[in-house]
């Protein structure tokens, strides 16, 4: 019996909506998924660990990979390079791991383009009240800086429509255990295409 | 704002494999799920209540409901007729109602192809073995009766690609969880037909 294919799952949303806390909760309620490790080009932190955090590279070998074509999706945010590798999603996928990527939607909506049968699940807020609220409670913008993801979480839930799944995050339990019944489910998925060679109950 | 549909959930597999259970214990986990009541053509038995157990008829008006083409599914097991009308399908999905038939895989293939959208669960055994265990344990067979079931689940088996789901039951409350996440996972699902229409961000 050939070995299953890992399944991608990319978490994504607006800024502020509680991605990072939800996909923090989901790897403690199932511990075998493996996470998206990006690679930057800024300077680690003390605390960041190659590898675990980031893959760290400067800006010329990040380049590099772009036109070597090996990013999966990348970005150029406030002078700082992040991209995930294509790399990282096929040696997951290849070797039956469930891998989970976090992301903005504007990340998310490339790396559909390149992996269609990936599993896109939104993050959407309560309502506009409660993002502006958990924007400013985080305290890490400034005024300015509010109203611009404000502006921009706007456009982002027109891509709704993009996704498979829609997560409102009213209250993060209740996230939480629909986060994880996506994922337990998509793995008692049917694949059509692996039946043939793969059929899950060919041994009993 | 329109009502979102409710969702047809079909639990479906061979005799003996556990569905049952599984389906009561469902229903205390995610208490707002409706149980579709069969149409039969048996005596009820004492205990048994019109409407929430079966809806009793005659012969002769389950004949005729054949005849309207009033079932979504019917079958002759042992002289008693069983079915499943279309009604009781349509006006709990129309009215937004999440329903949950439980059924053999030949009326589960009879439902599919007149609501060919709902979510078809197929429940496994996790062996033969045990599946003609527990077949013996019920003790509601005899040695050829039981056999029987056993040749039919073999023939059952195959119809496992016409479902979206496969859980194997071999721990129930692991096969609980997997069942339940299916239904959480389903009802966070963007709908793309319904994206128009009900739009599930639209308000916020």
């Amino acid at each position: 019996m050939t070995k299953r294919k890992g399944c991608l799952f990319v978490i994504s949303g607006p800024s502020g909506v509680g991605k990072g806390t939800l996909r923090e909760r989901l790897f403690q309620c199932i511990p075998d998924l493996k996470y998206s490790v990006s690679v930057t080009s800024r300077k680690p932190r003390e605390s960041e660990v190659e590898g675990k955090d980031y893959y760290f590279v400067d800006e010329e070998k990040f380049k590099k990979y772009i036109k070597e074509n090996k990013f999966a999706e990348w970005a150029l945010v406030y002078g700082e390079y992040k991209g995930t590798l294509l790399k990282t999603i096929q040696e997951s996928t290849d070797r039956g791991k469930d891998l989970v990527l976090e992301i903005d939607v504007q990340g998310a909506m490339q790396i559909k383009k390149k992996f269609p049968d990936g599993v896109f699940i939104f993050i959407a807020p309560p309502s506009w009240e409660k993002l502006e609220y958990r924007l400013r409670n985080r305290k890490t913008e400034g005024e300015k800086e509010l109203q611009k993801r404000l502006n921009e979480a706007h456009d982002e839930m027109k891509y709704v429509q993009h996704y498979n799944y829609l997560i409102i995050n009213h209250h993060l339990e209740k996230a939480l255990k629909e986060l994880a019944a996506i994922i337990i489910s998509e793995r008692c998925k049917i694949s059509q295409d692996e039946l043939g060679k793969n059929n899950p109950v060919g041994d009993i």
